[in-house]
Formats: structure tokens, C-alpha cells, sequence
């Protein structure tokens, strides 16, 4: 039973990441006490949206007095889970997943590529902090390092083989970075990233700036 | 006057990238007419969803007959402004933009990366089919190739700077991948692509699947 899992991230937890990306700034700056207008002022939406939004996520303050910066950002490493460390497979070795499978800011999250796949013999050469096996060693390192969620950066040819291979090994969440709608059953999450949609959905605001749908904006 | 932009790209200009998507797809496999029903069927939404979606971007179509493929695509061409030739620039050649600037998905949909833009001496080395220049040749660049928007993948101290240089010299449209929010005027559009957001979101959707918030599935 195979299905299109249509996955959208939800807009409140897009703006959790706002808001604790505002938060950390702050925290950097020496402030150690909010109000929610702070936030909302910094991320440009209303103060109603950001208690509405932390409600939402069963975070906690006190209105008078406003929220502890420290705790709001333990609160969102709880509902990101990030005090424990997630291991991760990469599979694609081209030049995307080569520039993921470095990138710094993944093991900073406590994300752990233990390793990354190639068909390309060629590419199981290449020198890098993270082994690159072939795919045969797939299922052992899947199983040993009990990974949960793959980055997928293979070509659309084969991107529907190798997530029917990864969810036959246990994977239950994709990253999704071939432009190509992926096929999985209900309990696997997938979420697409097209980098081409990226930019055109810019090149689309750029040309359509002044009905300025989709903009929010805030004086700051 | 600054501002922080909050761009958040509509759900329907999102779906309109699903259907498009699919609709290649059919019409790669031989098939010329469709009805709302079979996009709906191949992207996991709702009949009346795709209707109302081509509704919003003006698209007509025959209810009794269905869509033609051919014309469909036509349509989201030029809603998507993609029949011009995009030029853009790309600031950063790290790992990350230095894939970008490889990504041959870019070219494939019209938009060109002109030249990309580094600060570090070694990367203006780099052998690329791309020009890597040093920044003080972007004015310059920007300017003759008439660039409206910007790839920028340069770390999280150095954006804001380099963003207030890519406005004044015109850029109307940024895609950032660095990691934190800048800030721009209010009629630059910018979208902001956090890579540990998109894989920490399906971190979430994972544990928190059995809700399924979020999540719509349809049975194939």
C-alpha cells in the first residue's frame, strides 16, 4: 500500500523557529527577560499570534512579568528534542549532499550524519569526516546506529528506489532534496525541499510585490 | 528605515509547485487532458482545493472536458514568469554555494546564476564554470546584468551586511541561507531556507506523529 504523503510543515511551527532564532539573539545580547510584544516585534508578527503560538506548544509564562529567555529556549529544546542526539544517513554524494554532509550547523542542532551512500564507487572515495559506503552497508549502519531520519540527495531517477529501500530498513522521516514527489506509507514523514521552488517562489513575490500577498511587514 | 521582512510563502503558491510537479509528470507519461480530480488524486489534496488554487491564479479550465496538460504548464509558466531568463548572484562560496552554484536544476528552470561573490581570496581561485569575483566587483555585476535577485550563502555574522549591499545596489529578491533573520525594507522580498529547520520539522512530525498535525494523507 504505497501513498503520496502530502506534507506541509504547519505556520506555527515555522514561527517557532522564528521565534527562538529571535530569542537566541537576544539571549547573545545579555536580555534575559521578554515580553511577547518583544518577540513579536522581532519577528514580525502580532503579540496575540505569539502567545497563541506558544499555547499551542503548552509553553508557559507569566504575562506580567514576561517570559525568562532561558527557559523559553529549554522549553523549545524539549519540543524539538534536542537534548538527545538524532542520528542521521545521507544518501547522494553529488555536489548537494557532499555540501549537506558538511554543513556545521546540523551537528551545532545535535543532528549526527554517521554516514553518507553512493552508488558511485567514485564517490565512496571521497575524502571526508563522514564515511561514504555503498549502498549494500545501508541496512547494517541503519540498524546499528538506529537512525531514524535520512537526507535524501539523490537524483529523481532514482529517488523513489532508495526511499522504498530506507523505510524497508526503518527510516521514518525523509528529507526530501530530489524534485520529485516521493511515495511512502501514511506513517513515514517526508518533507520536500525544492530548491528551485525556493527561488521562484521569490522571482513569483519579486513580480507580484505590490499585491504584496503572503507579505507580512513590521516597522522595526 | 529598517525593517524584518516575515515572508511567508502561501500555501497555494506551494500546492501550485505540487501540481505542477505532477502534471510534468503525467504528461511525461503519455497523458494530454486531465481533470482537478486527477491532481488532486496524484498531489494528496482535495478536488475542490486544486480548483480553488487555479481560481486564485486565474487559471480556466472545461470542468466536462478537463484540463489540457499542455496548456496548464503554459499557464504556470507565465505565472511563474519563467519563459524570461532570470539572471541572478549567488554571495558565498563555501560548501553550500558552492553546490548552489552547480545545482543544474537552476539552469533548467531559466535562471542563471551570473557570478558568485566571495571575500576569501582562495575561493575567487576556485575552478567553476561560474566566475567566483571578490566583492567589490558585485556593484559592477549587479548592475550590468540587470540582477534582481540574490543567492546568499554567507555565514550568519556577515548577512546583514551583505544584504544591505545587495539592496542598495538593487536587488529586489533574496533567497538566504544563512541562518538568521535579516533585516530589509519593506518591498525586497525574502525567503528564508534554515536547512536545520527543514530536518529538525521532520525531527518533530517523527515524534509527534501519531497526532498527524500537519499531516494529510491520501490512499493511492
Amino acid at each position: 500500500m504505497k501513498q503520496i504523503t502530502k506534507y506541509v510543515i504547519k505556520n506555527s511551527l515555522k514561527r517557532m523557529f522564528l521565534y527562538r532564532a529571535s530569542l537566541t539573539r537576544l539571549k547573545l545580547m545579555g536580555i534575559s527577560r521578554v515580553f511577547s510584544y518583544t518577540i513579536a516585534y522581532e519577528t514580525g508578527v502580532t503579540s496575540d499570534q505569539v502567545r497563541k503560538d506558544f499555547a499551542e506548544f503548552d509553553i508557559k509564562g507569566n504575562r506580567r512579568g514576561g517570559y525568562k529567555i532561558e527557559s523559553l529556549l529549554a522549553s523549545m529544546e524539549e519540543i524539538f528534542h534536542r537534548k538527545k542526539e538524532h542520528n542521521l544517513v545521507l544518501i547522494g554524494m553529488g555536489n548537494l549532499g557532499q555540501a549537506l554532509s558538511k554543513y556545521s550547523k546540523f551537528v551545532q542542532r545535535n543532528m549526527n550524519i554517521v554516514a553518507t551512500f553512493d552508488i558511485d564507487p567514485f564517490k565512496q572515495k571521497i575524502r571526508s569526516d563522514i564515511p561514504v559506503y555503498s549502498m549494500n552497508r545501508l541496512e547494517e549502519i541503519v540498524s546499528r546506529f538506529r537512525v531514524k531520519l535520512a537526507i535524501l540527495a539523490v537524483p529523481e531517477i532514482s529517488a523513489q528506489e532508495v526511499t522504498d529501500e530506507l523505510i524497508r530498513y526503518g527510516i521514518k522521516g525523509i528529507v526530501n532534496f530530489a524534485p520529485v514527489l516521493i511515495k511512502v506509507p501514511p506513517d513515514i514523514v517526508v518533507n520536500n525541499v525544492n530548491l528551485s521552488d525556493e527561488l521562484e517562489s521569490v522571482l513569483y513575490y519579486v513580480h507580484n510585490v505590490n499585491k504584496a500577498e503572503g507579505l507580512q511587514n513590521i516597522e522595526l
